[in-house]
């Protein structure tokens, strides 16, 4: 197998968690000291949360959570997770999938893989997912019996960044930068079997080049690993997400997608959509969440499903296009270079670390909550304030929070 | 660093999963067409199931899942969780735990604090409390900045071994065999710092030798980092588990515990014990889950709460004793290695997997689920039958269980 040389890293995959603390903490202790970061909190109506902490109680708008469409608090999902347990009088088994399942996360996983016309097999999380799917991915079982040269985007998520050294002792592993298109389609050029490992929606903003990533695919034999666990239930008819919606039906032999059943989902778990029985069944014997782990709880499965339910109904475009007025609203008043996507993820750039500490912490105590983003999630000296619109903030609570950014801004103006 | 070299892998950890693959799939089509995998079933009263499956549906008595207490069908747990929903209106917010926690989850952890004597950091899983904590063990910011040589016992849970390569990307990694102190105490002796990763109970059997660990410990200060996900709950005076409950107060400064809030629990989750601050704020801050996934959901710390309220009454005492009376009742039955350890997995050995495949399918269809376990969970040509006994199995239960197995028994025995 030839591989792009600059590309690849050959001898293995150093890492250096040693450095990155020492890097990150003075950072993290300034958050912390600033009351932005490790709050706790009950839920309230729509994005309103009620922090509690040692000073007592107060109201904020919160715009951390990525419940884009506000679900995480729809009485139908927390009715479906109540019925279910009162319904089996249990809430986890601890039992590994191979073994022995809640026939309702049986009839979870059929109505899912109807709602986005896959293959789907849940996991705990979207981390448990990816973390069962990438060893498969590098065994070749996956690619027709050859290894592949694992490809990662350089903005793939830590979820996902965290196995390259696992991967590279099983076959060649590449990062290039983010979204090069043009890099990748030279490795494809010149390997025979290789596999991109990116983020639909990234986590920082922005989205996978989904159509240019098709025709590599057409041309050269891609194969797609693609988190979308930011994607799903925002957009396609059914809720199928940011990837899956690209992509025609059916999904074909050559794409996975994860994806959450939180985030926009509103319920608790992650899933993988893969397109061909091979594949299913290699999911449900050899992964490591299966085999050895436990599937999300039972109130998990019965939200999930009073959620399936919901993306079947006029409700979802709603949700949907309230989603998208928001976040063009948000885009009115917070120019940022992702101005005009339709992805609701907004990071405004503030450079220093502190700038953006101190920022996130002027807002919250005007009452509104967002999130300072700073090394390792960001690159050093690129720290961001990151707003997550969503679907059941008002407009005004967007207004509001652009009139206490105002002076903010003239400071990082200066 | 001086390293002892004949248990060292000194050149990164090679991973073959393509070989597992092909070396286990037979068996694999052998077990799911023997229906004895990937079973669907309804929760009974005790330990019953109801399997459901294309034939209808038919109740037998399952000895595979780890509720060893039978905590997972109890009516206070369910009705903890259900409380926990009703009250919040939520069951999962989708967000790091180093931005917005449900209060709940901060009073869950100061209740298992308490109950457990050490700093108490949830997970969603005992897999991801793993991951999270192993490459912070890599970078010596647990080991007073001086990067250990880390060394697994060769039988380590499958979510540990997974990440030796990712840790060899960082430091020495060496393993060794099962139970081996004579081996890791020369370790000890020829480096200076020496971090030790093996399970409290061993899934398949077994037990960590605790007593001789805590004297490495003593000795030449080893770090120890023990996965007793499977004795939470069935020792100590509050459930503290089967490692905790060999250490005094405090639990000092080289020793990290992960357990389970399902198992013995009965509630769903995983946590991590430490014992001092700085190590707690560590693993708040730069574990991977707590930053790039989330907790357990709503409906999981409900339950765990109620679970931890009922460790506080005799109820636990009764349940713990009710267990050690099983697992005596099974050792007269079935003769194992195990024998008169005070530990509730039972592995009878079977050698060749299709004789365990084979007893596995004739249990189930006399009315019994146990588990046929071979490769890769043990090694090859090692296949075993495992039974679980709990609290909530009846005697008359694993005498019919026993009864059912005498034809099979005569048959490993030509």
């Amino acid at each position: 197998m030839e591989i792009a040389a600059a590309t690849t890293q050959k001898t293995g995959h150093h890492r250096n968690t040693k450095a990155m603390i020492e890097r990150a903490a003075p950072n993290f202790d300034l958050s912390f000291r600033a009351g932005i970061m490790g709050l706790s909190a009950r839920s309230l109506e729509r994005r309103l949360v009620e922090i509690v902490d040692g000073a007592g109680s107060r109201k904020v708008v919160d715009f951390v959570r990525c419940s884009y469409l506000g679900l995480d608090n729809h009485p139908h999902l927390i009715a479906g997770a109540i019925e279910a347990l009162s319904s089996y009088g249990s809430l986890h088994w601890s039992c590994a999938r191979t073994r022995l399942n809640f026939a309702l996360l049986g009839e979870l996983e059929e109505e899912l893989s109807d709602l986005f016309a896959s293959r789907v097999v849940t996991y705990s999380t979207v981390l448990a997912a990816n973390m069962s799917a990438l060893p498969l991915l590098a065994s070749g079982h996956l690619t027709g019996g050859e290894k592949p040269l694992v490809v990662f985007d350089r903005f793939a998520h830590a979820t996902l960044a965290a196995h390259k050294a696992t991967l590279a002792a099983e076959t060649a592993v590449a990062t290039i930068a983010h979204n090069d298109v043009a890099a990748l389609e030279d490795i494809c050029r010149s390997n025979r079997s290789v596999v991109y490992i990116c983020d639909g929606l990234y986590s920082m903003g922005g989205a996978a080049p989904m159509t240019a990533l098709l025709q590599l695919q057409e041309r050269h034999g891609l194969f797609l690993y693609i988190d979308d666990a930011h994607g799903v239930s925002l957009f396609g008819k059914n809720g199928e997400g940011y990837a899956r919606s690209h992509i025609g039906q059916p999904l074909g032999d050559r794409t996975i997608i994860a994806a959450s059943l939180g985030k926009g989902f509103g319920a608790s778990g992650g899933l993988l959509m893969v397109g061909n029985e091979a594949q299913e069944r290699l999911l449900r014997r050899f992964s490591l969440a299966q085999a050895f782990s436990v599937p999300v709880n039972l109130a998990g499965v019965g939200a999930a499903l009073a959620s399936a339910k919901l993306h079947r109904t006029p409700e979802l475009q709603n949700l949907q296009s309230a989603l998208r007025e928001r976040t063009e609203e948000v885009d009115r008043l917070f120019p940022t270079s992702y101005a005009g996507q339709p992805f609701p993820i907004r990071t405004i750039e503030m450079g220093d670390e502190q700038t953006a500490i101190e920022a996130a912490r002027t807002l919250l105590e005007a009452g509104f909550y967002t999130s300072a983003v700073f090394f390792p999630t960001v690159a050093q000296g690129r720290a961001a304030l990151r707003i997550c619109p969503t679907a059941t903030h008002s407009r005004a609570e967007i207004e509001a929070l652009a009139n206490a950014f105002a002076p903010i801004r003239s400071k990082i103006r200066k």
